[in-house]
């Protein structure tokens, strides 16, 4: 038995595929060293004696990851959600990213998101900041501090955007970019940078090779956008006509995940069998965020078809084209909208069910960081610690039921506690 | 100035119409004997001395309409929701239902049921109840007890359900239904019954002709569902043969509103024109229901159509085919699929807009009962005072952008007060 042992003690329910949830009623889920031991009915002999917290009737589920976040869009959430995407940047989401040159301002936008990320069911979270190496820095400090596990990225973008924003050129963009890595260096413990082109129309080809062999150099994952809107996409086609697709235009660009570049793609709503061949040979994870899809009126995602071909796939909050910062509503909104995709759409995708967006939501965005999201032996100890007691019911429930039941009804305000790593956070 | 007058001081917002909102920053809206005197921006003269209730900063809104839910289903909400219509009816609704045979558990489950409605923002309901008439009269003591206005149907079923909870003939179903009226006559004050054949498939054809001539007798309206989901409209088409469409066999029953008989359909999913026309001549409320219509791959009705065709809109829960009572989550739900709808199956129709479902929540759904969902001089008292202040925000907002805030970020727990027709009920 190692150091820094523990058990939580209640009703423990996790993926172990993508159908298929287990569940232990009243069981010890047992930490040592940050790492998951595993999952027992009764406490195993060689552990009596370490500290146990009974959580009583409560579910004990494993943290959750969201893989796509624009960190100063949370102070616009909610708003101006009568826009498509393309109309949508230039009116809400680029003025407010400009305001983010200021530190006074980031420090005052950061300090309502980051509490609010930090209080619900997020344990790990991949994070777009801005173009502005204060205020990125300015987040991270702070989400250092939460305690969750992030990498956050300050945004590339050269071309084609507010000129209040937009950097100056693609060497300046890139020489920020090294100044902004070097002054994160050894500063975190679970806060890591990303290189993160914000999308192909906001980046010079100059800026995109210069990314790419800085990837190279560092070893850095990626992130960006993908085949988010209809619009997006032709102007993509207009700027790289030499590319098979827009995933071709990353990977053209040397962009595009393989050996030694993990890299999420949000959105990927538009990918059609060709475009998801490519990520699937290319190791991308996608980031899939129904709830800013169907927002922007960019569409629905073909989640079924990325699970069916292998594709790596998570959950994003795409905070604030999405004004859901919680992973519940994410999940539901997943569902739903495969249900509507299906019906209006595709007959050949069937809608996901509750235990495959579970899995998307832990197991499955939780692979981006390496072996988190269920509580296998071995894996890194990511659990939050939810009171449902609140959802009344006249009869008695199954632990799947409670589970679903929470999914649909509950939220970030039933986290009680949060574990990331081990470690207590909430 | 009459008695029992009183003001609620705060800021006011209110549908104009279908596309605009009037608002009053630190405003008076004024009560006498549970009519709205009208919105003023400082206290009229003839009104000085009395009570103002001074709500600081909080948001005044009419209250919700909640044209279509189904009460015994609000026990199994956010269960089952893997399920289509007709399969979720077998396995969930049916057997549930059949439980409000026994009184005891008819009180356990609605008692659960009316405190979460009369906490939230609704403030008139129109409800189905069970084919039960005493566990049917105890919810409508329990809503009266509330103060909310409602009508609740005791449910007409007497074929192709469930033999546990379907009726024995349509005699039996009658004679029931007639029991049921003359219990409940003369026992309310703000609670009243509506005529309620589950649908077509559950209901013989001597059971609708019955029920058209008590409608016919007691004047009283009627509230069915109508074109939900595609199984059903072939069902319908293979039982009534004879008719047009599903509307129309409604409308050959005698059922399908006109003079004397208002009537509220649920769904109108696939109301194609020549159906959307018999609704605006009849006069029928359709309930939009997106949230239900989403959880059971119903579909999304054509909104926009039913606006420009004047057809009588509101917005219905449909608990638990919907798994949200908040008429908030069903706004919301309702311009998501709208975008989803114009994006995946019909760009004809341009996505609903905040505006307008603020508007279907509660003018549109209101009119069933009146001068009800506005701020007009002379319509009914109902108002809610809700608490934004929870959801932060680094600048400064409008009104009209708190609206929209509260709509997707807040919900029925920031409803801190209710009025209906002037009388306090929470």
């Amino acid at each position: 038995m190692k150091n820094n042992s523990y058990a939580l003690k209640g009703n423990i329910l996790y993926s172990k595929d993508k159908s298929m949830i287990i569940e232990q009623k009243h069981g010890f889920l047992l930490c040592e060293d940050g790492k998951v031991t595993g999952v027992f009915g009764e406490l195993p002999k060689r552990f009596e004696g370490i500290p146990v917290v009974d959580k009583g009737d409560a579910l004990i589920l494993p943290g959750f990851a969201d893989l796509h976040l624009h960190a100063p869009q949370y102070a616009f959430r909610g708003l101006g959600m009568d826009h498509e995407l393309l109309d949508w940047l230039d009116t809400h989401t680029f003025p407010e990213e400009a305001k983010y040159a200021d530190p006074a301002y980031a420090k005052l936008a950061y300090g309502q998101f980051v509490p609010a990320l930090a209080a619900g069911a997020t344990t790990r979270a991949v994070v777009f900041a801005t173009a502005h190496t204060e205020a990125t820095l300015l987040l991270m400090d702070m989400l250092e501090e939460t305690g969750l596990v992030t990498r956050v990225g300050r945004v590339n973008m050269d071309r084609n955007s507010n000129p209040a924003l937009q950097e100056q050129s693609a060497a300046a963009s890139l020489a920020d970019t090294r100044d902004w890595l070097r002054q994160a260096e050894g500063r975190y413990t679970h806060t890591a940078p990303i290189l993160t082109p914000r999308f192909i129309p906001s980046c010079s080809d100059e800026l995109m090779h210069g990314l790419a062999a800085l990837q190279k150099e560092t070893g850095l994952p990626v992130q960006s956008h993908l085949s988010e809107n209809q619009g997006e996409i032709a102007w993509v086609k207009e700027l790289c006509p030499e590319a098979a697709n827009y995933a071709d235009a990353y990977r053209r660009f040397g962009l595009l995940g393989g050996a030694g570049c993990p890299t999420i793609m949000a959105h990927c709503v538009w990918s059609d069998a060709a475009e998801q061949a490519l990520l699937a040979e290319h190791g991308v994870w996608v980031a899939h965020c129904p709830v800013s899809n169907a927002d922007l009126s960019s569409g629905v995602a073909p989640v079924r078809a990325f699970l069916e071909r292998g594709i790596k796939t998570g959950l994003g909050s795409d905070m604030a084209g999405g004004y859901e910062l919680s992973i519940f509503g994410v999940m539901v909104q997943a569902v739903k909208d495969s249900k509507l995709r299906w019906r209006m759409q595709d007959e050949t995708l069937a809608p996901l069910t509750l235990p495959e967006v579970f899995y998307l939501a832990t197991r499955g965005g939780g692979s981006f960081f390496g072996q988190v999201g269920a509580f296998e032996p071995g894996w890194e100890f990511d659990a939050i610690v939810v009171d449902d007691s609140e959802i009344v019911c006249p009869f008695e429930l199954t632990l799947q039921e409670r589970l679903e039941r929470l999914v649909y009804l509950g939220g970030d305000r039933n986290v009680k506690e949060k574990y990331v790593q081990g470690r207590r956070v909430k």
